[in-house]
């Protein structure tokens, strides 16, 4: 029998639903996840998808154990509504939401999102993962980049997030790539040379993805361009158009890549072939580290 | 009883098939449409889908009818591949392919789509509707945009297609506005001026696209744009970005938009916005004027 679990930490986002159980010492005791995300939920649902993988972490008798949650479980149509504080501030800060949970033994507290008013932006779950970064290294000054389907990069200074901007570029891949005409174009492979090459185009000059997208087509038609270059070309232009709108963020400052290995080192490769040298964090440890920061504001009362 | 067809045309796209009786003075004498369209049809699906259409129009005991068809039905996987003809060179010439039809009542034509090599482009059915704006008015110099799910800007010169490019504008609406996040932020009405705002970002600052297009959901979420307002500034943001990749094909130039009435609207309205004054012509009449300018060269032996 493990031993009970400190607090139980939760990332929820829209598709996937993922659990720590969480020693005093700040390490996963065990882990869980499923398919239970925020889209796939009534306001009654959260409970039992819960429990389902947390209920067997919690003793019988005993007060309730500490839940801090973060994502798209504290936006509008998740368990309770976490409303937005807005930036400049630090990642986390007073207004924990409390869910609404029956079972006693929960006691669940969710982190809310940010907000940024001019220009408009918002995000949920990456302010977790920023206050991780700082949590390991508490006089970070530069930029946070957390690729994903929807990029974040943040502006962090004197422990705040000082502002940040949001880019579509993986739902933009996602959609290209399994949906659009591009679908039959494009294979399972990579070739880093048309990546680089991409990055480079639409870096240079932006304008040009909206002609080269469907020329992506026309090459393979024209059997000038096979299927894994193609994959990684549209991969590039996409982040090379990103790579246009974010400069003043990248440019001459320090940049830390959060997220799973695979996406992060195609941002790394991309910011390198502008002669930044990125550093990477891992995503589900960052997850992990601000949640624990969370838990211990929670602790000490400052939440 | 209405007399039989001196000819039939027919446009027949990847999720369209329209056909028309024509007179032997160019006018359409019945049209029909269905949504057998080449994308859903087998090699041996093409002619029992015409003959559904047009089947009615057919004299029992006659020499074969000519069917002048253009479009994806002459693609790889259409009925009958009609490989593309290189530019620089007239939108219609020699090389329409014959598809094999059993129905002794049917001579079917596909006329050949055009391809540029370098920058890798196609086109099928744009070709079509480009000569039947040479038919009227055969000493046109300047260029036709086509605007649809995969937009063509075509310059022309001396009767011929100089040079042409695509846009995917018309499919990443699409996909932005049914599939992606932003799904849950567009209304379905129109604001001029957000529309003409967006036009004016992208075609000034072209990288701006990648952080504008999530910034509409973020502005949403935060009470900041009506759903109205988002769709036509999403629409105006990706014309913009459309407008800025092919500035060199309509500044200074005579432009005629070609397409469908709303479609053709939307981008008068934005290239009205840079001084720009295009003519229009209609989608439908442009597509039956080239397929009997088609028909005319195969009456005359041409092709």
């Amino acid at each position: 029998m493990a031993p009970p679990p400190d607090w139980i930490a939760v990332d929820w986002g829209t598709s996937r639903l993922r659990a720590w159980a969480m020693g005093a010492d700040g390490r996963p005791l065990a882990g869980a996840e499923s398919g239970e995300g925020m889209g796939r939920l009534a306001p009654d649902g959260f409970e039992p998808a819960l429990l389902r993988l947390a209920g067997p972490w919690l003793p019988a008798a005993r007060g309730p154990v500490p839940v801090m949650a973060c994502g798209m479980v504290g936006s509008r149509q998740g368990w309770v509504e976490a409303p937005y504080r807005a930036v400049p501030c630090a990642p986390l800060g007073a207004g924990f939401a409390r869910a609404p949970a029956q079972d006693a033994r929960l006691a669940v507290h969710v982190v809310p999102g940010l907000r940024q008013d001019r220009p408009p932006d918002v995000m949920r779950g990456e302010e977790t993962q920023i206050a991780g970064v700082l949590a390991g290294d508490t006089g970070f000054d530069g930029v946070v980049c957390l690729p994903g389907t929807h990029t974040k990069w943040a502006h962090l200074s004197a422990g705040e997030v000082v502002s940040f901007t949001s880019c579509m570029t993986g739902e933009l891949f996602d959609l290209l790539s399994r949906v659009s005409v591009l679908r039959h174009t494009l294979g399972g492979g990579w070739e880093d040379a048309a990546f680089a090459e991409g990055v480079g185009e639409t870096l240079a000059r932006p304008e040009r993805l909206m002609t080269q997208l469907f020329a992506l087509r026309a090459a393979s038609l024209l059997g000038r361009l096979a299927p894994d270059a193609a994959r990684a070309r549209l991969s590039g232009l996409l982040i090379g158009a990103e790579l246009a709108a974010t400069r003043p963020w990248w440019l001459g400052r320090r940049v830390v890549v959060v997220g799973a290995e695979a996406l992060s080192a195609i941002y790394l490769r991309a910011l390198g072939l502008q002669g930044v040298a990125a550093e990477r964090r891992d995503g589900r440890a960052m997850t992990l580290a601000g949640l624990a920061a969370a838990r211990a504001m929670l602790a000490e009362g400052v939440a």
